[in-house]
This record gives structure tokens, sequence and C-alpha cells, in this order.
């Protein structure tokens, strides 16, 4: 049985899962601006449309499309936006 | 909100969402075989790890790998079979 997680009134839901990657979730974000803290590293990769991400310590957005990976430090806060409803992948490290 | 659904005691979770590629879900399936029907075509894509595939009609299995996608048509029946936690993205046409 997986555990599925809910986020910022449940405009993010997560369904942790262990496959071929190691520890990872996998959910869907409804449009929308959302800061996310790291307790690990995290290598998230969007699945359908694209994400902006303002990175730690950054002042401006990176864009990143359709299966695009970025990585995001331990111990550290990142913003995601997104304009319509968007999967995505996060592996942590 | 989005609706999460369960199917085969619970072995395989999906996320229903409407993002950039239209109607979908993504979801995860514990390792196992799987019989599906479909209502629409349906263009899956292996998000991590692989997937086997029989399509209607065929008696051998087709490997998928990460980011591999396949369609299966309308009103149809296929088996998916998978060894450990395996995510997926299904969208429906």
């Amino acid at each position: 049985m997986f555990d599925v997680n809910t986020y910022f009134d449940k405009k993010v839901v997560s369904i942790s899962h262990n496959g071929a990657e190691g520890k990872a979730t996998i959910g869907v974000m409804k449009a929308g601006e959302y800061e996310f803290g790291t307790s690990t590293v995290e290598i998230m990769t969007v699945i359908s449309g694209e994400m902006q991400i303002m990175f730690p310590g950054e002042s401006e957005w990176k864009t990143y499309q359709k299966f695009d990976s970025f990585r995001v430090e331990k111990d550290s806060k990142f913003k995601v936006k997104v304009e319509q409803d968007t999967p995505y992948l996060c592996i942590y490290k």
C-alpha cells in the first residue's frame, strides 16, 4: 500500500514509493506558487507541462519542461510556480 | 483538489489531473501483474524503472523503459507486469 500525502490545502498531492531510483514521490500540483523545504538532496523531474523554479538564494525564475530534471540541495527552500495541473517525480538522495 | 483512486487491493494508486496534455493520471504500481481495460485511447509513459506490457491479442511481453511511451486502443484490455514500485503517466485521448 502506498502513502498518499497532501500539501497546501490539497493543491499538491503525492504518492510515496520506492522503485528503480530509490525513495521517491510522484505527485501533481494545481496552478499556483509553492515553497518547499528539503531534508535530503532532491532530484525533481517535470513529467508534463512546465515548472518555474526559484532556487535558494536566487531571485529569478528558471523554466523546466517535460522530462527536464533539476537538483535542490539538502536543508534548503525552493519555490515552484505552475500555471496548470503539473505532474512531477521527486527522488530523494 | 485531486481525485485519488486505488485499484487491485491498493497495489495501484493514481491521481487524476488535467494538465498540458489533457485528461491524465499519474500513479504507481507495486510489483505484480495487472490487467487494465481502456475506455479511451491511452498513451502510457514509464516514469521510472521498466514495465512489461502484453498488448491486446498478443502473446509476448514487450519491455518499456523510463520515459518510453506506448499506445493502447480504446475498449481493449492490456496486461502490465512490474518487478518493483513503478510510477507511470497515462494520458486519455
